[in-house]
């Protein structure tokens, strides 16, 4: 992997980075296909179509179904879904903690049920990382434990200390598979992530120490769970300036326009979040001037497109009259044209992001976003 | 409209239709959007993908839901979906007698009560025209009474004699209606329904009852409804012969392959049906030597496409591995490949019948097809 870095703006970074499965152009955002699609019956041809750079695509589900070993004899997820563009994997820790039915947390790693067919499975930092070797992405996510944002110092610091212990046997994992004949991905990537939920000498601990493992890039993680955005922005102000500047910042699971252009500035450069999926499905759609819920009786006889002049599939194509009727008449269809709509939106806010940090002018086109995205959203 | 006979193979026809939304070269499938979409997650740009020609709406469901009339005011069906291509829109009557709760039928026509809201709701001849005339399709069907198919003679004569009375009520109004200021397609096409059930004299002598009134193109209606394939082509044997041939002859909701290549040897040149749709929501798809069904376990690893050759954008860049995967976890995007590609599959079979018919080797084709067709299937 190489890391250009092309130019910043106060904190904010913009770089280019070559990978073995092709260039990202950063800040980016990553499109989540949580079991190897997008969800709102959306396909690689589809992705490529609205400027998806990266997809991400989530460890533990595709461990529980279909499998990791089937998906590695198939020639890993590239082959699997037919994107030959870069993937990242996160790293099945999140999930473990999050959705999995009885869970206990050793320092070898943890034992939960299958959410599948509640089949026990034991993950800790070697598992996770054999598996994500399987799936073969470009960029691995090291096994962390994500805490309650809010947690109190005596949980969230040994949570750290034990994150930091796996973290290091992820490293030594990574390298021998790496090494192995066997392996598809013979140079795949691996993040760390920093975790200390709002403490900030925990946080800055954590990132100084996890920057001298000399990684491929880092991630902050345990956010977006719980905290407000003011604390989540304090976290990223105090905790940033210690990771490398000339490595990829990931921020994970993160989140509105208004939390990506704050972050950026904030010097993060890798974002992924469910909402322009998630949000899509459910009828509500962005706009340069807020969100849209096409629900809304407003809309019924409305034949403009979601947004005028956007180039997405649905925008060139249909009006808001027309997707309302879908999503009423619940359509499938009504799903996939917000999605689409929405994934590409979130694309193109981050090109726009691109070429203001290329023109030296983020700052400005941050708040002129910021006051602009206000307008109709609740 | 202009219909032209290009050649013959027995009764087989292949014909070219000029229509004021353009031409169809017969014989056609249409691809159903009940509710002005394809159930799937498909679109009016996947349909000029995968080579739809004619796509059928349902008169009773859009105007349930969101109306004829909103239709109308939004400029027609071809505005309000994006389809610069012919539609044909049903009359609603197969619903009204199939779907709809608690009906009365009289001379006027049939009061049922709304699938989505419960409100009470007529229609007869002219209702059914209005509606369709709003939708500003290009091809009307006449309002009939679908009796059950195998009822007896003493049911089934009033009622195609009512059926008879209705047509000449649906042209009327239609010719009025092409005749207002506000109708959108001015140039609105109607087919008549035969009806008869399976009894060959009730058949025959409707049919010629109605090939006397010069409508558009005529429908072979009532089949595919309880009774045998067996009983069903006898019905084509001895109907088809006393409907006009220098017009189209459409054969509604039948049906599988099979179906089609007995119907066009007899004299069909239009089909539409829901299997190709419905099935591929459930996995089951088409291939030239039977179907599959893609839950199969034996498909778990197999990474060629549903069928080698086929140029659908299901089959050009995706797996049975992968598409089983995406059923199996209930993604959409299963669904929408497996729709994509058998609608894909029944537009290139109609194509090659059309191929084969060119040639005057249909019958060779047809015979060559029924053999393939069965290699897989059950």
């Amino acid at each position: 992997m190489k890391y250009t870095l092309i130019t910043t703006e106060g904190r904010a970074k913009r770089a280019h980075v070559e990978t073995v499965h092709g260039p990202i152009e950063t800040p980016v955002f990553m499109n989540v296909g949580t079991v190897a699609a997008i969800k709102g019956a959306v396909d690689t041809t589809d992705l490529e179509a609205i400027g998806t750079q990266v997809e991400l695509c989530n460890t533990y589900h595709l461990h529980v179904r279909p499998g990791d070993e089937l998906i590695h004899d198939l020639g890993g997820l590239q082959a699997f879904m037919s994107w030959k563009k870069p993937i990242l994997t996160d790293s099945g820790g999140f999930q473990v903690f999050s959705l999995a039915d009885i869970r206990k947390i050793r320092e070898e790693g943890v034992t939960f049920r299958s959410h599948v067919d509640g089949r026990p499975i034991f993950m800790g930092p070697e598992e996770s990382m054999r598996i994500q070797s399987n799936l073969a992405s470009t960029i691995a996510m090291a096994f962390d434990e994500c805490p309650p944002a809010l947690a109190d110092r005596s949980y969230i610091l040994p949570s750290v200390q034990r994150t930091t212990r796996w973290l290091k046997r992820c490293a030594e994992e990574m390298a021998r598979l790496n090494g192995e004949e066997r392996t598809s991905n013979k140079e795949q990537l691996l993040f760390g992530i920093n975790q200390g939920g709002v403490i900030d000498d925990i946080r800055i601990d954590h990132a100084k120490e996890i920057s001298e493992m000399e990684l491929d890039g880092y991630a902050v993680g345990g956010l977006a769970v719980g905290e407000s955005h003011e604390q989540m922005y304090h976290v990223l102000d105090v905790t940033v300036p210690h990771l490398p500047q000339n490595k990829p910042t990931y921020l994970m699971g993160v989140g509105t326009p208004e939390n990506i252009l704050e972050s950026v500035d904030r010097g993060i450069d890798f974002f992924d979040c469910v909402y322009p999926s998630r949000n899509g499905r459910h009828g509500h759609v962005y706009t340069h001037h807020g969100k849209l819920n096409l629900f809304n009786q407003k809309f019924e006889r409305d034949m403009r497109p979601i947004e005028e002049g956007c180039m997405c599939p649905a925008c060139r194509r249909f009006s808001r009259a027309y997707i309302r009727h879908l999503l009423k008449a619940k359509e499938m269809l009504g799903m996939r044209l917000c999605v689409l709509h929405n994934l590409y939106f979130y694309n193109h806010l981050m090109e726009e992001i691109r070429a203001s940090l290329d023109k030296g002018a983020f700052t400005e086109y941050k708040y002129k976003m910021l006051m602009q995205l206000k307008e109709e959203s609740e």
